[in-house]
């Protein structure tokens, strides 16, 4: 029983409401007592450990291999890459000890480019120690001022990868794997369709060269970035003197690549399937993909055919849960539905003697009637069934709200609806939108000019870019 | 090629200096820029992982959830449990920022008692929400003098479990699963014999009613305490006011235990199985189990045999590797013994010819022909055999090196030696023992007394205590 929220608020009355209302209600994460800090509780938890696992296999296949960092970064050391320092500043809190020990100030890790380029120029010597392609899970710290979870907090949980290449062409084709890796991720976890592109350098992270993005869209048109892939280039090779010797005894500056994706991820998955009864979330990355509620749960024979049915769907490695509290079924029902179970398989005395069970989907509130002797076949494919329903839904939800404009004055009123704003424009667009209508450059995207000149400044259009509201 | 340290210390000659260039040499670890933190290389992280998969498995078998709390606690939470506090403050570190934005002074986590309680005491209303059996992975900070790679750090990795009851007695029964997990993991993953008990009242955990201890004895004859698994009683949920209603209604404060093992395990590994050459590995905690070297490696049909078994290897989940580098297979012997890689496959042309392999185990360092059509099924009946092994030698150390004295005057001729020793004494021996011997009460051993009379004090004996110099 959760005594912390009764109610969810309506999508359409109050979104930011609804989607706090769901953190909780859903059991995701509470609050802790230190402000902008947050509680993974087991539920949202489990999710985390699902893109985890996912991602594991895809960067192991791929040949990174996992590492640990310190917590802690020496202050002069945070300070050689000149814009990342900069970037990072505002945000920076330190580690400090009644006795001060220490010689010099501590920063809590924000991101940890510095603390790999150290480690990188002590082991690097030679072509022969490139690549190396490291990847960690960690916690990161940033002095966020407004916080909201998930998606914005002091501290979030991240995988960060840091690679070292011998040649610009080899950064950059990883750069490009990780971020495929990604998408993919949308594609075949999160059933999330995400545009892709460069940001602009305005938006790029503080010390990259070239920052390509992740963006999704949120049920309320506004995008939220969910993962990001540098290309840094020398940029941090040369004031940390990262050198290896080539193949013809010529030192030479390494080329170096960042990327990572955060428990935001998380608020993506909330915000872009979620609806007005809780979560509903994508069978992959579900913690509990089938709960099984019998109806009338004292009867031996439901008994039996339900811890039956439990036992071999387990055996197929579905996450099945059997619900035998002594509750009401329609107290289940409401609960696996604010929890976004993709499926619920309803057996009673009446389906029993008909031979069948009632199978509820989630995404769709769909009732089927399923012959008791086929669920165990069944299931298997209607969560595949659901994954690829839930990502076309997403995907027809960017398409519907994704405007092309060449006309200005059809910004303000186009923007209101929510939704990317598609415009081939002049770099000096991008402040004037931002200024005027609080809509950031969400990437650039790779496609021919819609205009010669550009609708917003008259100058000549530069780039095609996808304008949106953000998170 | 390590650039670090070019020759390993012998044990006898200086055995912390072995341990150091062990650490460095087999690329377990480094040090970082910031004194007392250290980097998880690949090769370290890997055992780490190991043993995260080994425990998760059995968390979840025996119905425990994973969350994550906060890197921070608010200090007048953390003030609330005296002896915890008391325990725990020389150590803390603290979070803070230049802008000074928080209200109160927030601690770094050096363990997380405290916040598990704030939470559980809004999550907990019913004996219907019991038990709660939560555990998290995360990093923790104490604020050492001394530091030393794995076994004492100013930060490292661990597990952390805290779990709520209604009972007493189904929280014992907790506190007394998680020693037998811990010590069914040396047996079954580390190679490691654990001794198991009580801690002293004087060594428990700041904070517990009782602390069972798993102790490990290293190769140098000292202990090193490799886990603990405490029972709380309500010490802890009385200053939290962590209450439920029962099934008659009436207000009961909970009963808790908290367990945690760290990357100290690492040093047990090290310190336990390891000999002049460098690391040995047991086979299910080394990230590489099986390495193929082919020798002459551009002989093509000795390619494509060693690819094809690989490949076979590889299916069969063994975690192998072939080394095709352009290096000496001397070269490459020595990189993997300083490694410990458990068994190595020498194929060469000579081999080809016989119809046969040689085969090097790492522990024994045997060599062995095996048929090449046999190679395949020998493999993991090796792995399995070398594991015992490994494990029947360590607990032939510790039977060796634990000596039972009834007569005191033989203890510092006895404890310069090394290893346990086991007498029956009055409480006021420990501290005696402390002072004169820095040997310190590993555990107390649920055995008969040896005698009635302890031999430190004179004083009636009360317990049987194992003691030794510790890490």
């Amino acid at each position: 029983m959760n005594k912390l929220v009764k109610e969810i608020t309506s999508r359409e009355k109050d979104f930011a409401q609804w989607y706090t209302d769901v953190c909780l209600k859903a059991e995701l994460m509470d609050y802790s007592d230190a402000k902008g800090f947050i509680i993974y509780r087991p539920y949202g938890y489990a999710m985390w450990e699902n893109i985890q696992d996912y991602l594991n296999l895809k960067f192991k296949e791929s040949g990174h291999e996992n590492v640990y960092m310190p917590l802690v970064i020496p202050e002069n050391l945070f300070q050689k890459e000149k814009d990342h320092v900069e970037g990072f500043s505002p945000e920076v809190a330190y580690l400090t000890t009644d006795n001060n020990d220490t010689e010099e100030k501590l920063i809590v890790r924000p991101t940890s480019e510095v603390l790999f380029c150290e480690h990188y120029k002590k082991i690097i010597n030679s072509y022969r120690d490139l690549p190396k392609k490291y990847n960690q899970w960690c916690n990161v710290v940033r002095w966020e001022k407004t916080t909201r979870p998930f998606l914005r907090g002091k501290e979030f949980l991240w995988q960060e990868g840091h690679t070292v290449h011998a040649t610009e062409k080899e950064a950059r084709e990883e750069t490009l794997l990780m971020l495929d890796i990604y998408n993919k991720m949308g594609e075949e976890l999160l059933a999330i369709p995400f545009v892709t592109g460069l940001k602009t350098e305005k938006e790029k992270f503080a010390g990259a060269i070239e920052t390509y993005s992740i963006e999704a869209l949120m049920h309320d048109g506004k995008a939220l970035q969910s993962g990001t892939s540098h290309y840094l280039g020398k940029n941090f090779s040369k004031p940390f003197n990262i050198i290896y010797r080539d193949s013809n005894n010529q030192e030479q500056f390494v080329y170096q690549t960042s990327w990572g994706v955060s428990t935001r991820l998380l608020g993506a998955v909330i915000m872009v399937h979620g609806d007005d009864e809780g979560l509903v979330l994508p069978p992959y990355i579900a913690p509990t993909q089938v709960v099984i509620i019998p109806i009338q749960s004292k009867n031996e024979i439901v008994q039996k055919i339900t811890s039956n049915l439990f036992q071999k769907l387990e055996k197929k490695n579905i996450r099945v849960k059997l619900d035998n509290q002594d509750k009401s079924p329609g107290w289940k029902f409401s609960e696996y539905e604010m929890k976004g179970v993709p499926i619920r398989i309803e057996i009673g005395p009446k389906d029993i003697e008909a031979n069948e069970a009632t199978i509820a989907l989630r995404y769709s509130r769909e009732r089927i009637k399923v012959p008791l002797t086929k669920i165990e076949d069944e299931i298997e494919l209607l969560l595949k069934n659901i994954h690829e329903k839930m990502y076309q839904k997403a995907l027809s939800h960017v398409e519907k709200n994704t405007h092309t404009l060449t006309d200005f004055s059809l910004f303000e009123k186009t923007i209101d609806k929510g939704g990317y704003i598609k415009m081939s424009v002049h770099d000096d667009a991008e402040e004037i939108i931002k200024d005027n209508f609080q809509a950031s450059a969400r990437v650039i995207i790779a496609e021919p000019l819609l205009n010669e000149i550009c609708p917003v400044t008259n100058k000549k259009a530069t780039e095609t870019i996808l304008f949106a509201r953000a998170y």
